[in-house]
């Protein structure tokens, strides 16, 4: 596809604000699926087959699939390959929080746009522009930047202030100042809902990713309030756990189904 | 092996300050090794048959592995294992700057130290506390954590000033409290010397991991100087590009050899 970046996440927020994240575990998928040749893709193509009218984006945690090695590998390839076949105007975003510098970062680049096929990856800031650029050159591939995130952590280094901001709000300014293409997004967690709002008033209509809800109990009112807008969303809210975990049994597909379908319903309340 | 970690460290620097940076790129490795079942493996084999007695640490860069997919993973996996198969005093070091909130990172961990089997990995601490720990609970396992980086995008952030101190300077005293196994290591990139010696001064004893030398330009006295007390090593410093292309030809193994001596006796020098 040789669509810009930019127009891509337009459309599949329109089609859906929801990104389902596949943090697919070996040890949490149904028994039945065990004895499949690739068990963790053969989950999420049932998963994508029981949501792709739903989604607007899918983001596959890329830790869940290194600790296979070889056949965890096998699993992303044949994921992001499934959802591209099934079309669709979704987004697929490579969960990995990449960031080294420039020549490293180059490669890292390859890997995830060119050799897996990706559409967006998210990245770590903190080497700064050469660790980030290499992931913002190609118009038809966007970063999801860390800028605030929803982990107790998050409280160490992102809230320290120096110069009449916090760490969060430079890394804000500094996105915002990368984002010639369109292509660079932010990720902001849910659980802190005014300093999400600050970051948006930084950031102007940039693309937003939104971890935190479900699972890790993100102030979901909040996300949706601050990133609506016009009439228009521009935030993806992801839910990983709450929703491809819904059931652990036969119905897993149809349980995650109906948690994609209640999680819309609830952000299309927020806008009523 | 179950020796503590913070123990092999120590014996490996006693035998070498000097860490091989393994960024093996199939575009630089010598033409005759491209019809090689896995080029990427037989190259760092052939450094490694060259270089065992000279190096205390192997460090590969998981971005040039990882844009081979399959292929790149199965060269890791062999590094790995043949590192550990020639023995001899070398620690093993993943250098991937993982970074993730608490469930993702421990699937990271399992992934780097249990299925790959490295001894320690890069990791960056943008996130905090929890998204650094999982990789400190093995006492048999370690992990170097970026404080400050050799590349020019450290400016943006990594030198913010609050609170009378500037973000690495809190990072570093960050890591020293989450030191309590001796295997909480940092990264300090060898392009400022003064700010280094600032940070050796925070951490104490503590691991260090320094690249910047070689390619990068970095300050090699300084580097040693800093890092040496009472006879003793405290760091290791990386040269990746400048030993393993010291040579494209069919002598790369022995010029390899060469640059590693090289750099060993100026370490020397300077310790003089």
């Amino acid at each position: 596809m040789n669509v810009v970046f930019q127009t891509r996440y337009k459309a599949s927020l329109v089609k859906s604000p929801v990104c389902i994240g596949l943090d697919t575990d070996i040890r949490l998928i149904p028994e039945f699926l065990q004895s499949e040749l690739n068990p963790l893709f053969e989950f999420n193509k049932q998963i994508i087959d029981a949501t792709i009218d739903l989604a607007g984006a899918y983001k596959p945690n890329f830790a869940f699939y290194e600790a296979h090695g070889v056949q965890g590998w096998d699993a992303l390839y044949a994921t992001v390959n499934y959802i591209r076949q099934k079309g669709g105007d979704c987004i697929t975003i490579a969960d990995a929080k990449r960031g080294d510098i420039g020549n490293t970062a180059k490669m890292y680049a390859q890997s995830i746009f060119d050799d897996l096929g990706f559409d967006s990856v998210t990245v770590n800031p903190f080497m700064g522009s050469d660790a980030v650029e290499p992931f913002l050159e190609r118009e038809t591939c966007g970063a999801f930047i860390l800028c605030l995130t929803s982990n107790s952590g998050a409280m160490d280094f992102q809230f320290m202030e120096g110069g009449g901001e916090y760490l969060f709000e430079k890394v804000a300014k500094k996105i915002t100042s990368w984002n010639r293409l369109g292509n660079a997004g932010l990720v902001v967690g849910a659980t802190r809902g005014e300093d999400m709002y600050r970051v948006r008033e930084i950031a102007g209509d940039a693309p937003f990713l939104i971890p935190g809800i479900g699972a890790q109990g993100g102030d979901l009112y909040a996300a949706v309030r601050t990133n609506y807008r016009d009439g228009k969303h521009l935030a993806f809210i992801n839910s990983s756990r709450s929703i491809i975990y819904a059931s652990g049994g036969k119905d897993f597909a149809e349980a995650a189904r109906e948690a994609t379908l209640e999680l819309k319903r609830q952000i299309e309340l927020v806008m009523a």
